[in-house]
């Protein structure tokens, strides 16, 4: 297969898609991006990646940080982690706060804000923020093998326009679910959303989830095996808020959004897909880049249900 | 891979979990089913089934009948289906009425009952409910080979304990998501609940899942390819009502559970598992079946996310 | 005071009102009232009446009906009720059934729809539908001192049309808490909202709840001096649905609206006031009839709140 | 009538319940009050009180708060308040955050937590919250004819504790629903919650709300009379969370009930009463203290339903 022939198909494919949806607005270094950028990026089992449109320019990755995330507070607090947050899809948008009150402030998934906010928390354990952060770009250096950076505008601005999260952090610590002050779990919540990334470096940086934990490239063990598993299952199921059965349905593959117009998208055996573009459909995920996946699955046949 | 060992291995594993869990009370009939009854089968490409423990015995396949006349629905209507239910996980249990509300009259999803009502309703279009019933018992005996038949006292016994359903078919019929006579719609739904197949009946019938919608004995299309993949889907994000994240997370397979205590689990490229014990968990899924279905999926490795 | 102007009056302010709101169109009989109707009414502790408009003309009192079935059943089974059904506001709709789902089948309180439902079948004991109509109807009749009957028109349809109260009544009985045959107890719950009374005979009938449950005019007992408070008080509370505290912010008066545009008020130790208009707000209650209320208290200065 | 004798009859009849319920204890400020405290008063047009058991004691007199705040806040604001915060009662418990999040950040009504601090939020305008508590503490001085303190260890801990309370406001400041920084709202409600009154001072300083707005003593008018009929309106169907049906029910007077373990009532007309007792019921309201309310209701007949 060409996948450079088949990385620009999908752009074009898209292209007529770029500037439709909403921009997320909700802080102004998201706002001001050029709505009309399109990226889409495959990585494979040799380390090669294919890259078209804007796919070298780095944005912000924002909710796709929590697949990485994830992993890493499993290898520190290993299972505990799911006395904390559960595995179920949520039903409900991705800041929803209804299910934490009848579930007495345990969220619903490690993918949805409050649960990655838990996930934050626990990977923390006693450490403070800075070290915690840096373990978390140590870790993005690391499997993308490239320099990777927190956008500390978009870091600030999150804090400050962050009202909804520090409501949900609040109240998490209200049932006892955040061991870590409130501010300082945060801290590290809005910067793991601000690192600034592009679609071939994150194509890479995920590569290891699409080989059963190994990193394809290096041999090195990621994380084990199950957790590689399970982390994707927990993608299928929840990767897209109340949009992900939608996702399961149309592309057929394990996939995480992110509302700066991001999605990672894993194809268990071959490799990885990431599509970026700002403006997103009324759940939150990427409108071209949506149109552009669906055009690699659709040529390649791709999908864990066949 | 000796296959019969396997099932034979994952039947000893589960043995002593048989009887564990509760077994479905709110019908005599299903109450007064033997709790130690588990059986295992594996179906693979050739047509070959193995099978341990009572897996050549009937039991009441009861919500497991969602999974095929969805596809019959499908083959009916085509994606005008999806104007009367939706394709998300509901995040609720089986028979939750609070989202119907919320959200007028769509079902969350055709594997949830409210959405199987609706999917009952389309597949009838204007027939009397005998006829689609005949549909229905015919697919089935195609599809395994084997005689097939309702399970007459099953099916009264749910009309008249079914007050729950009769109320969510109501509630349906309330917001005009219902086209024929309420009690009509019930007695399809009711009757396919009660159809009566043992796990190597149901092991075979569901083999055109895993191989992308043809038959691998016969080489028949039973449904179009795409169709297959996005049933495969469904049941992967909401084939155990509330309790499919877990499912998808510790087993990792497209499946769809009854409350009689069976699960056909969809394995892609290879082939179906069929477990079966009565006794359930909180979720109402099959507490032994479970157990036989993990040490199954930990012997050979089966996972879409892989 | 002069009482006859009071309500000439009231008329006239709201007389630029009438046909505003949208008429109850779920069933043809109620869809086909004029709009324009408008009758204000006025009943005092010697049982005089001052009638201005439409108020002798008879309309479908609706839920009205159950302040008046609620006293009934409390003097058969007394505190028992309670058992059934709850006393507190729902903050809901009059047909919601999010909250019987989370709350097990009991209904908040006896003025939403799912309440006046189990009341009916806790008012029928085991006795036959059409005895118990016979009963209501009885108690109307002497309480109004005039014929009353059945719009036999309005209860068919409200029995054709009332799937979503079927839905509830059926969900009732899914938890256990209705006693007689569903369908039994639907025949009472919708003969009685389709009893049809002018504003006259209306505020003659609900006198004794002004006079702690005595017939001011007879002077019999109509029900226990603590029995009338607590409906008055449920009334406050609840008896306009998820607009109850509006009206008891903006009336200041225990009431009762109904479908049909009529609203029952009580005055305590003064009388009563009924208005009609069929136009309703978004919240159910008659508009044109609350602008006739809102004048008469502002008049008259009653309120239970100073 | 006696009125000394009532309220010791009153205390007499309530003593053994002394200690029973749940003493808050989300502060150990709170927890560490003696459970077996128990005041009651009453006052009277004339200003006279008539005081039993603890009365003279001052106690934490907390969402009793919420009832002054608001006529301060609607004397600045008028009907604008009613934009940020409605006037139904919520049917939830006090605390509860999922109807703001379906509302849009508007509080079902004043007396919830989260109407109450957009309620300060209004009351502050622009100006800082060390002013606005001066001016709560100096309105609470002149209505009770003393001095009134605010205890600083109780508003010291309730900030500390107050995690739910934060989250409530961050929440509300996510929808825009409150103007000035969150921390400066949280700082005038937290103190305005530890405002230490006793059961006489209390009684004194409500009087007004008993006589339409005006003080009865001095003839002052303290809110015009339809502000005072409001307020009682909303006591009445919002004063005790989700028992605010049943207090209407039971006692059928105005009431507001704080976790402190005080209840404030009104007897229009008449005058008010005030008990104090910090072992709780499951729905947040005085154990002890409803039992000497019910006897008082119960000797003088008070009600606003007769």
């Amino acid at each position: 297969m060409d996948y450079q022939a088949l990385v620009e198909e999908a752009f074009s494919a898209a292209e007529t898609y770029r500037g439709r949806g909403t921009v997320a607005s909700y802080i102004p270094a998201l706002a001001r991006v050029n709505p009309s950028k399109l990226g889409v990026a495959i990585a494979l089992a040799d380390g090669t990646t294919h890259c078209a449109g804007d796919a070298k320019e780095p944005f912000s990755i924002q909710s796709i940080s929590k697949v990485f995330t994830l992993g890493l507070a499993l290898g520190h607090v290993k299972a505990a982690l799911w006395n904390h947050v559960g595995r179920e899809p949520s039903g409900s948008p991705f800041n929803s706060i209804v299910q934490l009150e009848a579930e007495k402030g345990k969220p619903r998934n490690p993918l949805i804000n409050a649960g990655a906010i838990v996930v934050c928390d626990q990977l923390m354990g006693r450490r403070p923020a800075d070290e915690v952060v840096d373990e978390i770009l140590g870790f993005m250096r690391r499997q993308s093998s490239e320099d990777v950076a927190i956008d500390g505008e978009v870091a600030e601005s999150e804090s400050k326009a962050g009202t909804l999260n520090r409501s949900l952090a609040y109240f998490l610590a209200a049932f006892g679910n955040v061991q870590n002050p409130v501010e300082e779990v945060l801290s590290v919540y809005f910067r793991q959303c601000a690192i600034a990334m592009s679609c071939c470096q994150l194509a890479r940086a995920g590569l290891y989830l699409a080989f059963d934990g190994k990193d394809p490239v290096t041999g090195a063990e990621v994380v084990i095996p199950s957790r590689a598993r399970r982390i994707n299952a927990l993608m299928m199921t929840c990767g897209h808020y109340d949009n992900s059965g939608e996702f399961a349905f149309s592309i057929g593959l394990p996939g995480k959004s992110g509302v700066g117009g991001g999605i990672l998208t894993i194809v268990p055996g071959i490799g990885t897909i990431v599509v970026w573009s700002p403006g997103l459909n009324a759940a939150g995920t990427s409108l071209a880049g949506a149109v552009a996946l669906e055009r690699i699955v659709e040529r390649t046949g791709w999908s864990v249900f066949r």
